[in-house]
C-alpha cells in the first residue's frame, strides 16, 4: 500500500504486491520505451545492411523521446494493435526516417525482443533477492549450527537434528533454483529479429546482418531460427522454474509457520503488527501465509504458459493476450515473495531453549533410533532390534526411555546405564551434519558464481 | 484502453481487459464501499439482538460516508491490516457507536460476506452476458438453420451438417453452463457471519439472530456453519464453473478460428482493423484468438482454487492473498471473453456460398456414409458395405464418387443411377437436424428461466 | 495389495488403490460388455424403427457372449480400432443380423454411452462412501459435541471450540460435494446416440425413434443434441467436483496429520502397523498422508479435463487418449481417498484430555476474546478493548491472564474476581455451536435425500 | 494391445500406451529388484566403513535372487511398509548377515536412490528417442529445404516459406528439450544415502564413507544434503521439463493435424488403419491425435509434481502415493508420444504439389509484404506502402495481386510488369532461409553432444 495504489485498481500486484522496482519494469510506461528501444536498434541493424539511410538511428532516437504512453494506446483503439500505432506514430514523427521505422520487421520482433530485454532485467532482480535469502540462511545455518532441536517426520518426532542442518537443506534447495535460472537464461533471454514467418525475407538476402547488428546493440544472443515468435517453451520453462522456486519458498514459509505453532513455538515471526481484529493474544505468521498464499498463484500460471506453447504453424495470437497478464504476474509475484522471504529470514525470532526442550518432549523415545543402533552394534539383528524397540517406546507410559531400558531385562543385560546414557543423548547423535552443512553451504558458493 | 489506463500499469485487467461494470465492482473503492455496507449489516444485527444502542445503525451510514479508500490504506501500512484499519476509522468517527462497530465479528465475517455481495454482482454481469452470447447463438442457430456446410470430425470433412445444427450444438453447451452457475450461486453466496472460530461466541446466545438479521439486510441467506471463514469449495467451484465456460468460448472460438483459415474461409470476424504490420492482406480473427489466450488464463486460476479448499484447522491465512489475485481476476477475464464472443456473434461473416462449395471439394465422397446405408437397405451387411466404400473413396483419384459408383460393376447391380444421385444429395442426409436444433433451442428456453 | 497385483504393473491403481468394486467398473472386460450392451440397446433402437429384424436384439445378445476382451484388441492391432474390431466381431458371428450390428452409429455412440453407464455406476458407489463419510462424521460430531478442544486459526490458539463443532464443519462441507454430485449427473450421465456428426442421418427421419428406444433401454436420458460426441463440459465438471471433494477429504486429512503431531496429540491415526523402518516409536498419520497424496494427483486432472472440452468443429480425437487415462484414474483415486477417509474414521483415537489440557496451554490467553467483550459489554469502545487485551496477553510472561487481570488497575475496576473467572472459563464461550451443529446436520438430511 | 493386456487393467500405460523397455523399468518386478541392488549397495558402503563384515555384499547379493515381488507385497500387506517388508524378508534369509541389512537407513534412502537409477534408465531412452525424433526432422528439413508452401500467422496465409524452415524450427525447439534434460539429470539422478532426517546419524563419523562407496557402486554423485528425502524441486523440474516437451510434441502434431485437413491436404499420416467407423473416405491423423491427447495428460501432472516440492519439515509422505502414480506415469507417457512421434515422422506423407498449389490460393495476396518492400525500396514510406497494400489486396475481389497492381495507377508508375512479376515471386522471397536452418541443424548436433 502507498502511493501507487488507486482506488480503482482491481489488481493487487499494482500496489500491495511486488517492490517497485520490479513494477517498473513491467509498467506500461517501460514496455514502450523499450519497444522504442528495440526499434532503435532494429534501424542500426538496417542501417549496417545498407537498407537505411545512416543517420536513421539519431534521428529516431530523437523523434521517439515525447510519444507517450497514452498516444500510443489511444491510437491503438482505432488500429487495434500496439505495435502498428507506435510505429505509426514514429513514422509520422521521424520525418524521411520515418519510412524506415519497422521496415521487413513484424511486431513480434519488436514484443519478443522487448521480453528478452524485461526479463533480462526482472531475472537480475529475482537473482539478486535470491543470493539474498541464500545468504541470509547459509548466515543462519552458521549462527544455528549447534542448536538442537527435533527433526519431525510425518509430523513426528523424529530424531535430533540442528537448526543449521534443517536450513542448510534449504540453502541446497534454493541453490538448485538459482541453478536453474541460470541455466535457462540462455534459452530464454535472446533476440528475435527474424520477420512476419521468421525467414528474414523483407531483408531480403542482408537479414542476418540486421540481426547481428540488432541485437548487438542490445547485448543478446539471437534465437537460432524462429517463427513469427520465439519459441513459447523458453516461456513455460520460465514460469515452471519459478513456480518451482514459489513452491520451495512455500515449504520455507510452512516451515516457520508450523514450528510458530502454539504448541511448538520454536519459531516465529517477530513483527509489531495486530494479528487478529478480534483475537488480540495471537502471534500470526502473516508474512508466511502470505508467501503460501501466492505460492499458490504461481503453480496455476504454469498451466498457461504450458498451454501457449503449442502455437498453430508460423503462429497464432492466443499467447499474446495471456501473456500480457502471464509475464507481468509472474514476475511481481515472485519478487514479493522472495522480499517476503528476506523481510522474514531478518526479523525471525528463533526460541533455542524451546527447541531443547521439545526435544525432551517425548521422554527419550525419539533416540530409539540410537539405541536400536546401539543393539545392532553389540550383536542383535537389526529387525528384531527394531522390534523390540517399538515395543518398549510403546510401553513407556508415563516413564521416561531410559528407565524402561534400565528396567528391560534383555536390555539391561546387553547395555550398561552408561551406554543407555550416552545412547540418549542427542548431542551424539548427530552424524555428519557439520560435513553435510559445509557441503551445502560450499555447493551455494559455486552455484552463485555461475551467473 | 480507455481513460483507465495509466502509465505505470502492469496488469492489463485494470485498462485493457474487462468491462468498466465489472472492473467497478472489483475496484479497491467499491470494495471499502462493501465492507462498510457489511459492517452496517452487521451493527443492525447487534442491535436487533441488543447489543448496541438502537441508533447505531443509522450513526455508522453517516459516520461512515466519507471515509476514504486511501486512509484505510494508509493506516493498513501501519497495522498490517485492512478490515483493522477501517474498524478503526469507524471507530474513531462514529462517536458513543463507534464502540461496537464490528463488535464480536472477525475480519472475514466482513471480508467472506462482501465476496458473497460483489460475487453477486458480478456473476449477475455474467449470467447476463451469457445470455445474450446465448440468444444470439440461437438466433443464428435459426438463420442458418438450412445453411448446408461440411460437418469435420478430426479436420476431415466427415458428413453435411449445417451451420444452424453446428451452432446449437453451442446453446447447449453454453446453456450447460448457465446452468451450473444458477447451481453453484445457492453454495456461494452466502453470508458469513459467525465470528473469529465460528461459533458466534462473541454474541453469547445471540448469535443465530445477529446473523439472521444481518443477513435479511443484504439479502443473503447464511452459511449454515462456518470456520474463521466461509468453505472454500464454493470458491472452487465458482473459478472451476467459469474455467468450464471459458473452454467452452474457447472451443467457439476456435471454430470461427479454424473456420476463417484461407483454404476455408467459411466464416469470418468483419472487423476493420489492421490485421498484421506487416501483411496487410490478411483478415485475422485477432477476437477469437483473444478468446482462447484469455481461456489459457482462467484454467490456469483453477488451480490456485483447489488449492486454496485445504486450510488449516478453523483456517490460516494462505487462502487470502491469492484470492485476492484470484477472484477479480477470474470475473475480469471471463468478463471480457463473454464481450468478445458476443462482439463476434454480432460482427461475424458468414459465406453460406463457400461453405457449400467446400462441401463438394471431396467430390462426394464426403457422403460415402449415406451411400453405404443406402447398399444396407438393400441388404448388404454393414461391415461389407463399409469396406466396399473405403475401397471405392481410396481409388477415386480425380473423378467423383458418383461417376465411380456409376462405373462399378457391385454397385451398379444394386443402386440405380437415381438412387446413386439421391445418396449423394447432401440436403437429404441430414437426419433429425430440425427437431434438434428445437430440442436445443428449448433447453436454453428453459434453463434461462432457472435463475 | 492383493492378488491382483502382478509383478509387470506399473500403476498402482491396478492393485495398491481403489477398491475391487470401483477397478472392476472400469476394467477393460467390463468395458467391453458394456460396448456390447450398448450396441444392443442401439439394436433395439433399429428394430423400433423399423431399420432391422425384430429379432435381432436377442440374435445379437447370443452371439456376443464369448466375444473374449482379448479378441478384440487384438483385432484392434490390425484395425487400429477398437469399437471396429468389436462390430466387425459381433458383424461375423452375428448371423444375418451382423449386418445391422452399429448400423448408422458411429463409435462414440457407444464409446460415450458406455462412460455414461460405466459413470452412473462409479458415482454410485463414490456418493454411497461419500455417504458413510457423512454419517460417521455426524455421529463423531454427535458424540463429541461438547469435548472441548482449542479453536486454531493460523496455527495459533484463537479461541474454544469443541470437536463436534469443529467435525460438523466438514460435515456441512462434504454435503456440499454431494450437492454437487447430484447436479452434475443430470448433466453428464446422459445417452449419446446421434450417428457421426450428432444429426442421425444414417436413420433417415427415424433418428428420433431409436435414440428413444435405446436410450430408455439403457434407463438414460439422452443429450439434448451433440457433436460426433457427447459435450466435454460435462466430464470437465465430473473431474472438478472430485478434485474439490478431494481436497475437502485433503483437509479433514491435514486436520488429523497436524492434530497427531507430537506435540499436539489430541487425535490419531490408531492403525497398528509398522511407523517407520527406522524409528520404531512413531505413530504416523500414514492414511491420511495417502489422503493428502492423492488429492494432488486428482487436482492435476482438471486441467487435462478443462482442456478436452474445446475439441475441433463436429469434435477432434484427443479427448479419446486422454480421457482413456482420466476416466478411470480419477474415480479409482477418488474411490481409494474416500475408502481410506472411512477407515480413518472408523478407528481415530481422539484423546480428549489432551484436548482440553491443550486448552489450557495459553494460561488463558485463548479467552482474551471473551474478556475484550466483557469490557465492551462493561461499556468500553471496541478497539480500546482489543488494544488493551492485545497489551496484557503479550505482557504476560509466566504469569496466567487471570492473574494479569486480576493485578491490572483499569481492569480491576470494571470486572470483579468472579466475573474474571467467567469470562475466562472456555465452557461459557462457545456461542451457538449446537444451533450450528443441528444445522450442519440438518443440512446433509436433505442433502442426502436429493439424489 | 499385446500380450501384456488383461482384461482386469483399468490403466491404459499398462498395455496400450508406452514401450515395453520404458513399461519394464518401472515394472513392480523391477522397482523391487532395483530396491535390492540399493540395500547391496548400502551393504558395501557398510562394509567398507567398517559396520557389517566384509562378506556380506556377497552374501547379500545371493540370498536376495529369489525373493519374489509378491512376497514383498504379501507382507506390506501385514506391515503396511513395502521398504520394511523387503528389509524384513532380507533379514530372515541372509543369516548373519541379515541383521545387518538395512542398517542405520531409512526407506527412502532406498526408494529415492532407485528412482535415480529407475530415472536414470528412463531419461536414457527419452534421449534415445527424442534423439531419434530430432535427427528425423533434420533429414526432412534438409530433404524438403527448398519446398516451398505457405507461412501461416493466425491461420492465414502469411508469406511463403519452404517446408525445410518449417521443420528447421521443430529441430530447435526439440533441442532446447533435450538441452534441459541434460541439464537436469545433474540436479535429479543423484542418491540418497542419508538416513532418517538426513543426518546420516545412524553411521556414527562414518556416514561420509558409506554414501560415498554406496554411491559409487551405483554410479551415482550424492545429494550435497537431504532431509529424509531427496529435495522435490528435482522430480518437479523433471515433469515440467518433460510436459514442455510432450507441449512441443503436441504443436508438431498440431500441424500435422492441420495440414491434412481436407481443405489443406499438404500432409497427412500415411498408416493403412480404419479411419472411422461409419466414414470410410476418411484420413484421420490419428497418431498425432493421439500425441495432443496424451500432452494434455502431461500438463496436468506437472501441478501434482509441483505441490510435491512443499514437504513438511524432514519430510511428509504425502509425496509417496502421488509418485507411485506420478513418477512412471509421466515417464511412459512421454515414451509413447516420443514413439508416436517418430512413427508419424518416418511414414508421413508430403504433398509437395499440394503445397505449392496452396501457395497460390491467394492469386498473389500472401506476396503483398514483398511488394511493399519493393514500394519502400522506390522510396515510398512504410506504413504509407502498408495501407496501400491493405487496400489493395481487400479490393481484388476475383482478380490476381499481379492484375489489381499492374492496373493501379500508383503503383504502376513506381514498378515496372517485370518488377511485380519478380516481386510476387515466393521463390525470391525467402530471406534467408537455408542459413537459419544450417543454424538450427548446427544447434541440434552441438546439443546432442552435451550429454
Amino acid at each position: 500500500m502507498d502511493a501507487d495504489m488507486i482506488s480503482t485498481n482491481i489488481c493487487p500486484l499494482e500496489w500491495r504486491y511486488g517492490s517497485k522496482e520490479m513494477r517498473e519494469i513491467f509498467s506500461l510506461r517501460n514496455i514502450v520505451k523499450t519497444y522504442i528501444k528495440v526499434e532503435a536498434a532494429l534501424m542500426a541493424g538496417l542501417v549496417e545492411a545498407g537498407l537505411a539511410p545512416r543517420d536513421c538511428v539519431e534521428v529516431l532516437e530523437k523523434c521517439s523521446e515525447n510519444i507517450e504512453v497514452r498516444e500510443v494506446y489511444e491510437l491503438e483503439r482505432v488500429l487495434g494493435h500496439d505495435i502498428a500505432s507506435l510505429t505509426y506514430l514514429l513514422g509520422e514523427r521521424c520525418g524521411s526516417c520515418g519510412g524506415y521505422v519497422h521496415l521487413g520487421a513484424t511486431s513480434y520482433d519488436i514484443v519478443d525482443t522487448t521480453w528478452a530485454l524485461l526479463l533480462r532485467e526482472g531475472l537480475g532482480i529475482v537473482k539478486r533477492k535470491l543470493r539474498g535469502v541464500l545468504e541470509d540462511l547459509a548466515d543462519l545455518s552458521i549462527r544455528y549450527r549447534e542448536a538442537l532441536m527435533p527433526g519431525r517426520t510425518h509430523g513426528q518426532h523424529a530424531l535430533p537434528i540442528t537448526l543449521g542442518f534443517k536450513l542448510a537443506n534449504y540453502v541446497y534447495e534454493l541453490s538448485r533454483s538459482y541453478e536453474r535460472i541460470c541455466s535457462l537464461e540462455a534459452r530464454l533471454i535472446r533476440s528475435k529479429i527474424s520477420g512476419a514467418v521468421g525467414t528474414m525475407a523483407a531483408w531480403s538476402n542482408k537479414g542476418l546482418e540486421v540481426e547481428r547488428k540488432a541485437s548487438e546493440m542490445l547485448g543478446l544472443e539471437p534465437h537460432v531460427i524462429t517463427t513469427q515468435v520465439a519459441p513459447r517453451d523458453g516461456f513455460a520453462e520460465l514460469v515452471s522454474v519459478l513456480a518451482i522456486l514459489a513452491s520451495q519458498l512455500d515449504r520455507l514459509a510452512l516451515e516457520v509457520r508450523e514450528l510458530s505453532r502454539t504448541e511448538i513455538s520454536e519459531i516465529y515471526e517477530a513483527g509489531e503488527r495486530i494479528g487478529s481484529s478480534t483475537m488480540p493474544q495471537k502471534r500470526n505468521p502473516v508474512i508466511s501465509e502470505r508467501i503460501s498464499g501466492l505460492a499458490k498463484i504461481m503453480r496455476g500460471m504454469v498451466m498457461t504458459a504450458l498451454e501457449n506453447i503449442a502455437l498453430m504453424h508460423e503462429r497464432d495470437l492466443t499467447n499474446s493476450s495471456s501473456e500480457r497478464i502471464l509475464i507481468p504476474h509472474s514476475l511481481v509475484t515472485i519478487d514479493q515473495m522472495l522480499e517476503d522471504t528476506q523481510r522474514l529470514l531478518k526479523t525471525i525470532y528463533i526460541d533455542v531453549e524451546k527447541m531443547s526442550e521439545n526435544l525432551k518432549l517425548t521422554k527419550g523415545a525419539i533416540m530409539a533410533e540410537a539405541v536400536m543402533i546401539k543393539l545392532v552394534e553389540k550383536g542383535m539383528p537389526r529387525h528384531r532390534a527394531h522390534k523390540k524397540l517399538a515395543e518398549l517406546t510403546r510401553s513407556m507410559g508415563n516413564r521416561s526411555l531410559e528407565e524402561v531400558l534400565e528396567m528391560d531385562e534383555e536390555i539391561s543385560k546387553i547395555l550398561s546405564k552408561e551406554e543407555i546414557k550416552a545412547a540418549l543423548d542427542p548431542k551424539r547423535y548427530l552424524g555428519s551434519y557439520r560435513g553435510l552443512i559445509d557441503r551445502a553451504i560450499e555447493y551455494m558458493g559455486q552455484v552463485l558464481k555461475k551467473c
